[in-house]
């Protein structure tokens, strides 16, 4: 692999104009052309009408895979097990109890308040029933993310965990990927990908239950077909709009550029359209790292990939760590990686990010694998408004209100008020009709008389 | 009003096979139609295209109103102060203190947890920087809208809080959405309605601040310009998708009929698409509400209304109270009124809800002014899998993690493990390259070696 081919942009923030500045922050276009958009139409369609018989065929015809079986059956979960190295399948469950340690102390939990005397307010929190998972396997297959995926959805109790995960051109699936989804306790796991996976699972066919919410990451069928479900009241919700992958790093002089390199190089070999930031405030950080870039890109398999993501990439000069945080919150990464002397002091400034990591010894990977936290993130600049999979997007938060007639008699007449106002009648007929079983007067005026 | 018209639909669940039960709790087809989408599309291009002065423009054709200043002023609101009863600023104040004491009580905590030694996971909370809310003002405005949407905002503490109302046709917003406004501390408030208004906030004006997530109930144009928004990377978030509003009832023969049809009522008259079901495991009780019906709504102003939301209304007799919590969780209502002698024992079983509403003295009206729950909730069987508004709707939900060396040692071998089964050899490195700077032997194979 010549990496001499690697040209990272070098650019100082502070003699950027506002234009300069939008550009150096410029995501990729994510255009939704017409062909992908029609093409997973029909794929859509095709499933809904064909059911289990479309899949195979689009199987057939998309994953050059024969399917016998849509679903995983017994048998291959356990010929799958035999194939693992034991090391592998120890560190599929050290990461899955770490995931579940993580999920379990930030899990919402009921709450409720008493709001007047007698007026009983509360949340309660419910299982999202029916949730479909989606675990890729393009480049090479994802286990991890059937864990960060198949724990929360354990933990919130959802009652039927349905996992797609395209098969080999062999008709199997990825046996990583099958331990880590029987580790987790998913009830049933199809051979399916690409948008017929989210279709079957959207709308359901024989074989493949309906679900009411679908979560993961996928290409870009994956992702129309789940924008399109998503925006059909018969189709199914979803975690969250995605992009490609990106990392913001934040170094200040006394960072080690050997450990810089390494966090952009592992963003930059997942996808040729991964995002690379550097924020640093020194010169000299800044061209060690990379040098470092270039050293270490060499010896990496997937250096192809890595120079394209890395051609793209940027390494900006910042006035101050403080312009640094300001510059990042403008992005909202879907990692930021914080490598800077007191990185609890920088914490306090961030706005929007997916995931934060602190400090010289917290590689991006540890997140992406079994820290704990999940790595089903925000991308593309939605980390402004969007968090990522946690316990709750599993969940249903459902308030729950019961008044004693002594509440009532507390708050109706606030109640009463209020309808008048906005002259619903029998909104405030609801209220007064039972404050005159109590046998209390009724003193709200009517509707009209409301305004002074 | 002729309320001889109303004809109540009633049915029993046990005789119906599955095509009629699916009919009997079908809603109104939310057909997304082209005019619609077309001719949204064209007003959020002319507010992206002509900012301040496209939204005059809009303002006149749709509100009928000539727009002098886009922004509400001091002067505007202390006017919409003085013209309200005492009675009902004092009504916004308490119904604003009880929303802001059940939401703070149930807004998520930050939490931390450490997953291994040395390797502490944290959740933290951030305020979505800039919120827009919408608040209607169709055939009445809706100053509870104000506070349920502005009082979780100020809680999250978003750092810029906008709200769009549409303007009469003598260029001011209705008093009380200004005073509500006010109270809630939201700090820029926009004559504005329609699509315009979403447009406004999604993409900004030289008036309105873009918006990184918009809230809000609206009608059809309301509705199409967020789903439109919310698709484009450029836009905004938005809180969730939107039907007309429903409630479902289930009583048992004890309920008192004139508070059930009371209830029914009220959601019957928010408009003509409205949802209203009602399960009783008694005849008696089915009948008496059904005359409670007919002989209240006539003297209700809005009975014209009512009358053709309850002539797609259903009176459901079911077997027994467990089949009609089966009924309901296959409904999924926005609101649920539970009036029977032990509404706690129902609850257990209920799935899918928006709000809850327990036994006689818990119309749903409270629940819609000042209960203390929200009442921007999921309609349409969206309750499925999504949650009403809360404090968390506000907010992201960030993960942070620091390891130290120590929690490097712990958990770096298994990130290394699962890296190099996944074929991703940089992130791998970014571990072993960490591992041999402390002195450690590396002993992690590298990826080929990982599949016996």
């Amino acid at each position: 692999m010549n990496t001499k081919e690697i040209t990272v942009q070098r650019l100082a923030w502070a003699q950027l104009d506002e234009a300069a500045r939008r550009e150096a922050l410029a995501r990729p276009a994510q255009s939704r052309n017409d062909e992908l958009r029609v093409g997973v139409e029909r794929i859509i369609e095709a499933v809904r009408k064909g059911g289990d018989a479309a899949l195979r065929e689009l199987s057939a015809t998309y994953d050059h895979c024969t399917l016998d079986a849509i679903e995983v059956g017994a048998a291959e979960f356990d010929a799958a097990e035999a194939t693992l190295a034991p090391a592998l399948k120890a560190a599929i469950h050290e990461a899955a109890a770490r995931i579940e340690t993580f999920h379990r102390a930030t899990a919402p939990q009921p709450a409720g308040v008493d709001t007047a005397p007698g007026v009983r307010v509360e949340r309660m929190l419910r299982p999202i029933t029916r949730v479909g998972l989606y675990v890729p396997a393009g480049t090479a297959p994802l286990p991890s993310t059937a864990l960060m995926l198949g724990v929360p959805a354990r933990i919130a109790g959802c009652r039927e965990v349905v996992l797609c995960s395209p098969a080999r051109a062999d008709g199997q699936c990825d046996a990583a990927v099958l331990y880590a989804a029987r580790v987790t306790g998913v009830h049933k796991v199809f051979k399916l990908g690409g948008a017929q996976a989210i279709a079957a699972m959207a709308y359901g066919t024989a074989s493949v239950p309906g679900c009411d919410k679908l979560f993961g990451p996928g290409n870009a069928w994956v992702t129309e077909a789940k924008l399109q479900v998503s925006s059909d009241p018969e189709g199914a919700a979803i975690d969250m709009p995605a992009g490609p992958s990106e990392v913001l790093v934040i170094a200040d002089a006394q960072a080690n550029p050997v450990f810089v390199a390494a966090d952009l190089l592992s963003q930059a070999e997942h996808g040729p359209d991964s995002q690379v930031i550097l924020l640093s405030d020194s010169d000299a950080l800044l061209d060690s790292v990379e040098r470092e870039v270039q050293r270490q890109c060499a010896e990496l398999p997937r250096a192809e990939i890595a120079v394209q993501a890395l051609s793209r990439s940027r390494l900006i000069r910042v006035a101050s760590l403080d312009q640094a945080v300001q510059v990042s919150n403008r992005y909202a990464p879907e990692h930021l990686i914080l490598q800077v002397a007191d990185p609890r002091a920088l914490l306090n400034g961030i706005d929007s990010a997916g995931s934060v990591f602190l400090g010289a010894w917290t590689p991006e990977s540890v997140g992406d694998y079994c820290s704990g936290s999940n790595h089903v993130l925000p991308t593309y600049g939605y980390a402004r408004s969007y968090s990522g999979v946690s316990v709750a997007s599993f969940q249903k938060q459902i308030t729950v209100q019961q008044l004693s007639a002594e509440g009532l008699r507390a708050i109706g007449p606030c109640t009463a008020i209020l309808a008048a106002a906005e002259q619903l009648e029998a909104h405030r007929r609801a209220v007064t009709l039972r404050l005159a079983a109590l046998g209390d007067d009724v003193l709200v005026p009517p509707s009209t008389e409301n305004v002074a």
